[in-house]
């Protein structure tokens, strides 16, 4: 069945093409699309468009649903081409004419729409914790290691003594800013698109809805004011929410950037264990820390993901665009590959090893040279002045 | 003069290609820069490195290297490099040894950072008013056409009725969210980095600053906790401003991208007056919306100048690298096009005429289905054959 | 299993995070890891390290596999890492110790790049076919329809006077151009890594390998010179093969836009019949050519994914990084996404029918204003007050 | 003036938004604009539109501008647009009615896209000159520099023994190889625009063209057959410019990452002498290589310059669309900018100098293990086995 089917056959290649894989990544929206179905239920009821025994019916088909998809067992076909059909046909199925009534008032549209911000607002919130978690975890290492210095480089050179704690500092204030960008975005999606219909309302001369009521249901702030702009959002909301992701990606690119290249024999100021490095197929002696590339490699995906979005929304005019549909996957992407890069990084951290011979070592007298000059500054010499002194001095 | 000068020349050739243009874009930050070495110099008479004379002296030739740049006579020259070497050496020539103290327990590294920061603050400030701007002036567009009907379209055909000003509404809702992202942008990066030296700090055995201080007389919420997180957050502040800006920017492509096709003689939805229009060197009759389509265009920058940045960032090892200074330029490129656009909206949308008679002629038959099938629902007809029985009707 | 086994077992966690997709990826490598391992045990042979006998028992195992591939069962499991494992494992398998010498003086590193190669090599020699089908169609469609007048645009304002075939030719031309960067590709590509190991080649001093007979038993043109820049090469030869079909997604994009605005009820120059096209789940009227938005977005995503291995590259150091694996992924993507956008739009062409009587009335008067100023020109008057006087003819 | 002036006055700042920097980078252009309104003139006369002696005098004036453009005396203004307007009207003042006559059959449309092709065909061949001076280079070092041992890395964890010259042959190969990426962009764009007028060529039936004679004057190997695709090739065509370039970029890329990598002070392989590194304005002992930091960002430019156009082209209808005239600004960048990182690579390359003791230092015993187990191979243990073996002998 396709939702919108008339009397004639849509061509099968035509159907593969603009199906996709979309009725795979669905799969993680039945959870998400059963709640706006209830949603959407219970308003209808509170409306008059629907009986309350109607609406009994429903919610009790929904909640089988639910209990199907938690055991991994509700499975969206390609035919059914996605979410909204496979429920809407499962109603059908149950209820016959009554599950036919569902779809009143609606479009598949605003139940996307809907459905992909329920999830990112989930999913936003998990990465908040594990953010947490991450930052918790960094906290203990710097206690543990609290004071072992450690050469702080610019330009990849020696510059100035610093120590392991202020340099996994660093990281630390890093994410708590990351924090505020996860914030930001889940403030600014929290807006309800259910009634917004195909992205221009319903005519209020057939159907009143009571957007607020479904907004209030599904835990919104509110809904969107103005049904276009649902649409007109497709592309902007989704790279806010891979931009907020991002941010604590780019601090973990920083973060396993350095860490390969302190794991070097050259550096070795930090070492992993054996079980969370890899081999060669052909060279005995490896140990690789191919985790820490593969963190940095993935960290790029996410961005890559984002570039993908915006590289499909741009100069798209206003309305639904079947482009943007293209959206979901690097979305879902994005998410579960920050999501493994934060849960890997903590694993990393819980077993790094910081090579206390190796660091001090390594604190050679050039790290000091502008303390010299400072030293000279109190005693009364214009800093030009003493810079230069020490300067001399080194040759 | 080089504020790294040794006993040797640098080469010529190496002087250019690291130089670039960084003594020209520079010229935006003086105005900064002047700002930063007034409050330094305050906090180093309140910590007792500078006498309470010494600093009224400096604080007067920074005021009249504040003069002078307000008349645009303050040039940077290559070889001085950048903003912070020109005045250096300006207070120097003034000032003799007491000019060579100024930069006493500072580098260029913190000191570019606060410039970059006041700037971004700045224009933060301006575009959020700029936006309101629009805004007002949309709602006022609304207002005046009100009511006059549009058909609604989803994927390029027409769907739905909707009207000129709910069309428009749509805009006004989304610049109102792209605020939010300007607010968010401009409390992430309200930290100051003043003393954070080269990204280390300064060894606490020579002198002590007091960072809240200048944060204070700088206006920044707080100073940076971690010296080191100033040189990481690199990369990452200007692609959070420059993402704040393209939110509006999103939303300009979108208006552009709907005026250039309501504009072609096909839909002749609205047009613009002939002086905001340009004409064909060969074709005598012609009459191009060159400005929606470079708006349309110049969105697109701002992106590409987003990207520019997330590429020198990546894969880069803590502390400093001279990579990131090559940011400055997209940055403050797209902050100029982002200001840009928005102007030459207002000016489009003061001129923007919608052609009554099109809009009406356009609401043809097909825009009513829904509420077709909508009022059999009403009369009782499950949804999913009342748009069974409209749609045959409709063959 | 894993090649690289030691004493220790690697954490579940961590080989999750690593192996990821790799081991379905790698399904469609089967084939061409094979080839692979057939020319490496040939080339044993010849060398000595392997006796006649061993080869060919090795060649009757290699051909089993192959068997087992073309009927969709050999399969790697996640365990086993990827294809190279999956392969030797069942060598072993098979062979006893005899399996163990395969993966003498070879790395996954070489192996795997030499798979890609082949792969790539198959897919670009596929899509100039299909591109020369295409063409092929496309001059049959302009023969069809010869002389159908259209309005030529610029600035999607009428411009001058065109035809239907001389448009359509434009995309003829454009596809003939990127046929031959899809020639430079196969060209560019076609070097054989087999031999340099895990990037610095076999000790000489052990065994001397002839890497001309494997590059000449694969097909290649001939083997990498040297060994480290096979490594150097990925990135940059996943793009440059991304990068040539994208040539051809370009020509797409612009004739999905092209169509997307001629066949709005505005323009009404071109339609396509029903059943290659979809509706709307709530607007019984809708006739949406979501087909061809989904070619103009899948276009964008063969861009995002050049993009995405363009991310992965950037500041990484010679020699292999583990990082290079997610380049896999985008690439075959690619390359899938690229073909599937050409196959639809040879189905959409096939099937696409101009709209005579719109286009006719669409060839408005100013479309012949050059052609009367030319005509003035031609009289003696210059070209410029010509221009002028056809201009104010037109007020 | 303005090419398409009529009887109203653009509004300021709509000029200002729409000229935008054109001018200034048309100056560029002056030289390519001249020799295509030479060929065009020419043309002109053959074709009988000119007479032989207003050829000549055109010429004459023509050759005029070309010697100003050559002491940099032809200065195109901000109210001219651009470069066409600019050459126009100076034929016009010197030449009076006969300077109108010179636009004749033609638009800025190709002009400006025939003096893009012919700026980019000069700096690719001097590209082409500029990789072969530096692979020259290259040879002479690794000549220089024979044997001296050097570690092999993947991972960035040492790997297998190889030298100095073998490491740096793979940047030639490398470059070898990006030469034929500019082989291929030169074929690829080397056709002529002239004559394709705003895009549609011009009617027949008023003046008969003879484009093959100016293709021929202006050296290309041949004009475009369809006028149409002259417009649709922006974007594609400076993005094959900028790919080709951007081949040598990548390499570059990984030769800087390696050289900032191996001049640590831990690495310690490599050193440029002291003038060619610049210093810290607060640390005295520093030597940094901002050179080789500025050549990796430098490279990642082009690539954003390339992604800026890709950006811009996308999703646009056929014809001329005025989005894309801000594609010069980074097509001129990304080939200024690739200029000048081949340059700096060659003042590098001739200074840089291998420190032998540190690299014989570094050649330690893990880097023999495959070595070790392939000469157990050799005495007949399966390569598996003697892996284990040699691998337990590590511990």
């Amino acid at each position: 069945m396709k939702l919108w089917e008339k009397d004639f056959n849509p061509n099968s290649e035509i159907e593969d093409f603009t199906v996709g894989e979309d009725y795979l990544l669905d799969q993680k929206l039945i959870k998400y699309d059963v709640m706006v179905n209830l949603a959407h239920a219970k308003m209808l009821g509170k409306i008059g468009i629907l009986k309350v025994e109607e609406v009994d019916k429903i919610l009790k088909v929904l909640d089988e649903i639910k209990s199907l998809d938690e055991k991994g067992e509700f499975k969206i076909s390609k035919q059914q081409e996605d979410v909204h059909t496979a429920i809407e046909e499962f109603l059908i199925e149950k209820l016959g004419d009554l599950g036919k009534k569902i779809h009143t008032a609606r479009s598949r549209n605003d139940q996307v729409m809907t459905d992909i911000l329920l999830y990112c607002k989930d999913e936003l919130k998990q990465s908040n914790q594990t953010i947490n978690q991450l930052i918790t975890l960094l906290k203990a290492f710097c206690k543990e290691h609290t004071g072992i210095p450690m050469p702080g480089y610019t330009h990849m050179q020696k510059a100035m003594p610093y120590s392991v704690d202020k340099w996994m500092g660093a990281f630390i204030e890093m994410l708590n800013d990351d924090l505020n960008a996860i914030d930001f975005a889940q403030t600014a999606i929290d807006k309800c698109p259910l009634g917004s219909a195909a992205g221009y309302g319903v005519p209020e001369n057939t159907i009143k809805l009571d957007i607020k009521m479904t907004s209030d249901l599904l835990g919104f702030a509110k809904p969107f004011d103005n049904p276009l702009y649902v649409q007109n959002s497709r592309g902007k909301y989704e790279q806010i929410v891979l931009f907020a992701l991002n941010q604590a990606m780019m601090t973990m690119n920083k973060l396993a950037t350095d860490l390969l290249l302190f794991t070097t024999s050259e550096f070795n100021f930090f070492s992993l264990p054996d079980e969370l490095c890899t081999g060669s197929s052909i060279m005995p002696q490896k140990k690789n820390y191919d985790v820490l590339e593969l963190v940095k490699g993935k960290t790029k995906l996410v961005q890559a993901k984002m570039n993908e979005i915006s590289l499909l929304s741009s100069n798209l005019p206003s309305g639904y665009n079947r482009d943007m549909q293209l959206a979901k996957e690097p979305l879902i992407q994005g998410i579960d590959i920050s999501k493994s890069v934060l849960k890997i990084m903590i694993l990393s951290i819980k077993n790094l090893k910081p090579n206390k011979t190796s660091l001090e070592k390594a604190m050679t007298s050039e790290l000091y040279a502008t303390e010299k000059a400072l030293k000279l500054v109190k005693k009364g010499m214009p800093f030009r002045e003493a810079y230069k002194a020490v300067s001399k001095d080194l040759k």
